[in-house]
Parts: structure tokens; sequence; C-alpha cells
């Protein structure tokens, strides 16, 4: 097997449970690092540096896209978010399968500078499960609801672009079944070309 | 998941224990089939019909080629080898992955035939291993071995049109790691399009 970690995209539907997949994966295996993003919005209480977000001036993340110091980044009301390059190739490099948890755009901008990038996408198990999840615990507004769904419609459409479908219906199994899919494309004939052309090479040099 | 069965071609060197490893997957797990080819060449002391293979007459085996009921099929040394269509389809539908234990010309038939076939390669864990299980255990001749070498080499260069490789180093594990990825492809976006389907069509219904 080659040594270096594989790059993975986890995106998913509002509500599908994707930071909490991440969050077992993480305590449960070692041989994961998640990816944290740099942003320029404040802190919220509780927040820490490092943890949540690497909290940036406008100035300071500016400077990190000039320097080419981001995968991917983009702005949303004002803000922005990325993700800082030199944690990420630092750890694949040390074996680490990297976990980015970003959404659509993010993801396919990752795809197009690391094509052996393995994205995954999280849903419920069903579409009536989706709709109670974007409902929250019925302590949402109609407009919240009706924000998330059409954000649920858009994210439905990018689906396609995804290389695994990911069915959150009992964490735990979940859980088990992202770690075997990762691991298992450790064996992906693509990423493990040097030892193909090992096995070729000193069957050539009988 | 839809509910169909994955086609899965397992192909590997001579002496890297694909067969072993079937057999183990099979008495593991009851959702695997295992594809019984049809050939014309005579049963071997202990060889059931319809175990080892199904033995047919020449005649009978091109009626089978000319009926289609074939899904490949290849003469060696004047024997027809070949996998009948009608059990793969039966298992597939039934839900079940079917195995088919065939070489790599068989293998990109199959692909070519039906694109959503997995192929899966065995080899030991290296060139090294591979030479020592070529080599047997001194009972061959240099000429059997020089054989098996040569096909080797021409087996090593199709490895690229395989999904996946699997490292036969310790068995009880390897027949793991071959089940995990089996089912971890059950997830794969390609293998569900019904249920994204049916997910985009129940969120524009609100």
């Amino acid at each position: 097997m080659d040594k270096e970690g594989i790059l993975i995209v986890v995106s998913g539907f509002s509500g599908a449970g994707k930071g909490t997949i991440m969050k077992e994966l993480l305590e449960k295996y070692d041989n994961y690092a998640l990816s944290v993003s740099a942003t320029t919005r404040k802190p919220r209480p509780g927040e820490e540096e490092g943890k949540a977000y690497f909290f940036k001036s406008k100035e300071e993340f500016e400077k990190m896209i000039a320097k080419d110091e981001l995968i991917e980044y983009a702005k949303y009301v004002e803000n922005y978010y990325g993700t800082p390059r030199m944690y990420v190739e630092e750890q694949l490099k040390a074996g680490k399968d990297v976990i980015l948890e970003i959404e659509i755009q993010g993801a396919l901008k990752v795809k197009e500078k690391f094509p052996d990038t393995l994205l995954l996408f999280v849903t419920p198990p069903t579409a009536a499960e989706l709709k109670r999840r974007l409902a929250g615990r019925g302590t949402e507004t109609m407009d919240v609801i009706e924000y998330r769904l059409g954000r649920a419609k858009e994210e439905a459409q990018g689906i396609e672009h995804y290389d695994y479908l990911i069915i959150n219906d009992r964490l735990d199994e979940c859980v088990e079944e992202v770690h075997r899919i990762i691991q298992g494309e450790h064996r992906r004939v693509s990423r493990n070309q040097r030892m193909i052309e090992n096995i070729k090479r000193d069957l050539k040099g009988e």
C-alpha cells in the first residue's frame, strides 16, 4: 500500500449528521486528521482558536489567498472561509487520511486541484426523514425551514459529483461504514501505482 | 441501497490464493454467489457436475454460444470455457453479489457487457513472495515455473484495468478486506441512482 493518506471531502444535507459522524470517526480511529478551516468571522462564545476555526483578520486571509496558502476558499455574507493548505499536506504525507467538511462548491474546487480526493455525501435514509431533520425540533421558523429545503434541493443536484453516498440511519453503523469505505479506497488500483510498478519491474528483472 | 447485487470478477496471479479467498468469503457470508463455468473439457476424478464446472459437449457449448447464453467464453487447448448468463442474472436480481473467477481476457469482456462489474486483482504482498509462490513447493519443473512467470508478466500488464488490488498477505484479513471493499461499493453514487432520483423528486414535491 502506498504510504500517503487520502484526502476526503465530506458534504451532506443539513441535519444529516455529518459533524457527528466525523467526530466519532476521529475518536474511534487514529488514522484520521480533521482539517480546520480559516475564517474572518468573529469567534462565537466558546469557540477556541484552532479547534472550530483558525480566526484571521481580513488582511491576513487575503494574504493567505495571495500566497496560495489555501486549497479552496469562499466568501459568505462578508466573511471568508477557507482550507489552509499546509496542515492538509503535512498530514497526508504523514500517512493520515485527512477529512475536510465543506459544501459542494468547495468540494469541487478541491477535487479540481487534487483529483485523487474522495468525495462522500451524507444523507438521512429517506426523503421523509430528511424533511423531518430539516424541520429541526419544531423550534425553527417556517422561513428557516424553507431556506434549508431550498439549499437541500440545490445540494441534491450536486450528489452525482460525489463518489459515495453515506446513508446515516444508525450512527454507529454509519461510522463503521465510512471507515470501511475509506480503508477500502486505499486498495484502489489507481492509488497503488507505485506497488504495481514495483511488481512489474521485479517480474521483468527475472 | 439499490437491491440488485454487484457482479464481481476476481483475477490474480497464479498462486496468489484467489480460490481460497473466495471459498472463505462464501463460507463466511451468505450474500455472495459463485458463478460456475461451463466447459467442454472432460471431468477429472472427483469433479462433480455443477460444482467445479458444468460439463458440456462441444455441440451443447456451441449452441449456448449461438443463443447468447454465455456472458463470456474462450477456447484453450481445444476446450471451451465460459460463464453461463442465466445463473448470474438470476442471482444478481435476487440481490446476491455474484463472483466470477476468470482471467483478464474474460474479465475485460464481462466489463464490456456489464460496465458496472467490479474488477478485483489478487496479488501476494511482494514480488519476491509472488516468485516463491510461482515456484510452488519445489516440486515443479523449471519449464512450468518459467511458463507461470511468463503468464505473471502478461497478467501484470493488465492490472491497470482492475478497480482494486487485493493484497493476500494474511488470509483471514484478506477475506475481510474483500468483503469490506465489495460492501463499500454498494454505497457508490453510481450504484445508487434510484435512491438519489427518489430524494430529488421528493424534495421537489414539497
